[in-house]
């Protein structure tokens, strides 16, 4: 493809300015496996920022499931919703804290005015009820986690729900399926957006994770028994 | 095999009492991704608790390797080193931390000191430094990180490190790879020590994570080009 001068098209700039959004509950290690991948990402990419962005600059808890009195882990946030950070990606975790989330109108209307400053909008789990609710996946194709499918995609109607995907792109919006899924999305991201493969093997060997490639592959669509839109055991 | 009575031994009881060892730049992954598994098999499992030890009650740290001014995710204490909590397992995160917490004689003297009354113990990537500095690995088989493998086996003379190995155990000490290798560690240790793969197979599948069940699973070392103790790139 050239552009109308005849010079082949300028390549889009790279993501460098990061944002993961933090709400109470949501399942830590859907922000935390991108997050670690990030972290050497960015060790070895000059000028690339990871910014934590909450309500407030108080500890955000993450879920533990049933001791929700005594969480143990926490993300601090660097900036808050008000802040108006410029930022290239917002990562949007999930995990019960998303669904209280959905009803935070602060939170929903932060989604919904920084989208279209964003260059890429991401989601992992049940974040994507975040996006459904700003607007910001309506009429796009989206993936979200398998074991809380109904419940979740039920609270995204008009949503093109994929019910068998690792991850979906659609435009700018990346979608994935359920917390370690993020990890692969995010691998998938850099080796796009970065046009650097090499590197997300890199950050991915160092972790010793086995990333997926490929984003068909999902044995847990069969596994809970999502076979289309809305259903699920 | 039976008892001199001859009736079938008892079986070993199941390890309840959980901690996690905390200490500044651990790697984060390194303790959320076991956490988030255990977080799921405790909703499952009456009378399981999970415990975050630390020298203080103050907020530890995790690394992000280059902006150690300002991490952005933490694991809060539950109790200090100085409790005596009760534990069956403990559980010891790695990265840089790791090689601080090295020589710290607080941290290796608590871990020499409460080894002996576990059932179990358990070291994820890096964090079998500091089993081999509080002597607990010292004559057994045990396996750490890949990328690092050259400077942390050397920290441990007297260790029978294996260079390919996704985990290790050697009696009550199991000893994972680097990072995500926890994970299947953990599976394993669930599936073996709770008798219950049913369980630890649930936990995996809730998470998205496909396990690797297998123990010599292990392309890092090849990778990473580690193939005998104390060589690597």
């Amino acid at each position: 493809m050239v552009a109308a001068d005849g010079r082949p098209p300028r390549p889009k700039p790279i993501p460098l300015r990061w944002g993961v959004l933090a709400f109470p509950q949501y399942v830590g290690l859907d922000a935390y496996g991108p997050l670690e991948m990030l972290y050497i990402v960015k060790y070895l990419t000059p000028n690339m920022t990871i910014a934590v962005i909450a309500e407030t600059l108080d500890p955000v808890p993450a879920t533990t499931f049933n001791d929700l009195d005594r969480p143990v882990t926490y993300m601090k946030p660097t900036h808050t919703i008000y802040d108006n950070v410029n930022l290239d990606v917002l990562l949007i975790p999930g995990g019960p804290g998303s669904s209280i989330a959905y009803n935070n109108t602060n939170i929903i209307n932060y989604v919904k005015n920084v989208y279209p400053k964003l260059k890429y909008i991401i989601s992992v789990c049940t974040g994507a009820q975040i996006l459904a609710k700003a607007g910001v996946i309506v009429g796009k194709r989206a993936t979200t986690n398998k074991f809380g499918w109904a419940e979740t995609t039920q609270t995204g109607p008009g949503v093109n729900w994929v019910p068998c995907a690792r991850w979906v792109t659609d435009g700018n919006v990346w979608t994935s399926s359920g917390v370690a899924a993020g990890i692969d999305l995010t691998h998938a991201f850099i080796k796009e957006t970065f046009r650097n493969e090499t590197l997300a093997d890199r950050a991915a060997n160092i972790l010793e994770i086995e990333i997926h490639k490929d984003p068909s592959w999902d044995p847990f669509c069969e596994i809970w028994n999502v076979t289309a839109a809305g259903t699920s055991v």
